[in-house]
């Protein structure tokens, strides 16, 4: 969870978008002010303090950032557009809490907020914000989505996009063009709109899970706030990353047979995985030969933290082999009896791998020099 | 922030603790099993969901922690000491809510929880966490600290130590040992405690704040939650960093007067600061050199996320080099009319240093190469 966080946050950071620590608490007012304590009470975690004042817990954080915002007082043109994002807890009272991490009532979320002097300059910045979430999960992550046309629902706003996993045990349903692979969700379907305009009318219906959702919030949260440029309400898009369902949705489209996680390498545990030889191997060299390779991998810049080695010595190598999969570790190095029986000539560590749906496969057989060769490149 | 959550984490993942999410909406039941609801209710945010289940905001994790720890099964002997930690928001509903980050209702905490085999082992991780507290405060961050015994308070458990910081405006009041700088809590001085057994009657009254706290629960909640090793209730330690209140007590400890920001280097907010020549700047070569200079920099693997360049030309660079002070920045590299004139023979930057308690000044005119060999060690 740690590397996917740091994925988003480099992405949003290198486009110049800005780290905030928003209160989880918000106050009632806040909510008064917006309309939306009224709007989205059954799903708001709500209570008092000691002195009988109101507070909730964020479900979502329009009102609370575009107040942050206004509390800057007049930015700069030229600081435009400004973004602002969190990578936070949000809570919500869901009627029916359940797919694990696909809708529970607490969860992790990244969402970032966005300010623009002008729809023009608002509508740009959503296309590279919605570049930015595309190249996160398809890019970088490897995932199949779905860019759906979407309700907008309670957040406002008029146009949004969600990004969905295909997910038979979800509860939402997409209907997909199938030629142009456009999108759109079931309450925009049932309202007579079409995945796309033109290329075909034969349209799939998919059972599909939400991972992240993009909205053009336009004026309504900025003119309730006064959040203005010059005497102008700025424009506003919010954009989200579902932290745990990404996750989810990454083990349910990449799993193997048998509850076996793979995930996408760059959020994997660990690169590597190191089996030493069991203490029934025979040869006394494989101990001390696999020893001194543990110390030097420890010592590869490439492996800070992504090295594990599963030194139960007790249980069989390939019994160690299947848990390092399980656990969605794709490479593992392995000092067995074959490793034993190489050290009189040349010493070879069997390579395994475990890609997205298949259990591990030995792949190759590696000298000193291969493996290290490897290990630079992941 | 982010800055000091990992030099913490780091720590603690070195020593073979993992870091959980645990959720911070917690059951009523959770909290009726420790016996604590009653007794910290007033403190307690609690609420209910929309079937009025009741639940609170974790205040602390005592009872989530070990209910996670007894749904892991028994682990192995040879797994101890097992240690999990979490960085996350901890809610309190504080009567006088006060002092900005040091007094608030919701604050930010990395908090750690250890399970060992027996008290002997228990008090042997006890120390070694209390080793990691003083070399991340003092050592790493700098700051000087005063480690006091203290009451227990509702967090229970016999022995805990609280990690103070001399601060006028707070509330707490600590006994120093005038000789050997041992120190006690308000409660136990007043309870007859004194801050050391022997070496003097002198102890001098002080204002502080406190940062961090150690406590040693032993078997309270291991017995109420059945958390056992064998047949015996395995012994618990807790120990907080309070994350804001680092944060405060270092500005306060090392502020400039009127109000400028000064940061331990570890956590600063960017290493360097680059001031380029104002518009206004005579000798036309200048800027072409700080643009030169600036892209050599940004390439520079030390500065990664630590290089903060203030192009506001238009401002003086006396001006900017106060503000980047205001910041926190301590390294202040500047390229104005001073380096437009030595362009012609050998070109010189100004370096800058704000430190501790002090206006930047100036400490050295450096040559191109200088100056790398300053970056590479900061």
């Amino acid at each position: 969870m740690d590397k996917l966080v740091s994925i988003i946050e480099e992405e949003l950071n290198q486009l110049g978008a800005l780290k905030v620590d928003a209160p989880l608490l918000h106050p009632k007012s806040l909510w008064l002010e917006s309309g939306r304590w009224e709007k989205m009470n059954k799903e708001l975690f709500s209570f008092e303090d000691r002195y009988h004042r109101q507070y909730c817990l964020q479900p979502t954080a329009e009102e609370m950032i575009t107040k942050i915002f206004v509390g800057f007082g007049t930015p700069k043109r030229k600081s435009f557009p400004i973004m602002l994002y969190q990578t936070n807890h949000k809570f919500r009272d869901e009627m029916r809490p359940k797919f694990g991490l696909f809708r529970s009532r607490e969860f992790l979320m990244n969402d970032l907020y966005t300010f623009d002097i002008s729809k023009e300059e608002g509508l740009k910045t959503y296309t590279t914000l919605s570049e930015l979430y595309l190249r996160v999960l398809s890019g970088i992550l490897g995932l199949k989505v779905y860019v759906v046309e979407a309700d907008s629902g309670e957040i406002g706003g008029s146009v949004s996009h969600e990004y969905h996993v295909l997910n038979d045990c979800s509860d939402a349903i997409i209907y997909v063009c199938e030629k142009c692979k456009k999108a759109v969700d079931n309450t925009l379907f049932l309202k007579g709109h079409k995945p796309c305009g033109s290329c075909s009318e034969s349209f799939t219906e998919l059972r599909s899970a939400e991972i992240a959702h993009t909205f053009q919030l336009g004026v309504e949260f900025s003119k309730k706030f006064r959040a203005v440029f010059g005497s102008d309400s700025v424009w506003m898009n919010c954009f989200g990353f579902g932290l745990g369902r990404i996750i989810a949705a990454a083990i349910d489209q990449l799993a193997c047979e048998g509850n076996s996680i793979r995930l996408p390498l760059k959020v994997v545990p660990y690169k590597v995985a190191f089996v030493p030889p069991s203490v029934s191997t025979k040869g006394y060299n494989a101990s001390s030969f696999a020893e001194s390779l543990i110390s030097q991998l420890v010592e590869t810049e490439q492996l800070k933290d992504d090295l594990f080695v599963d030194d139960r010595t007790k249980l069989s190598v390939a019994r160690r082999i299947s848990s390092s999969a399980d656990l969605g570790i794709p490479n593992i190095f392995v000092a067995g009896s074959f490793t034993a029986r190489s050290l009189k000539t040349t010493p070879l560590i069997e390579y395994f791998y475990a890609g997205p749906r298949e259990a591990p496969r030995k792949v190759a057989d590696l000298t000193h020099n291969d493996l290290f060769e490897l290990v630079k490149n992941l």
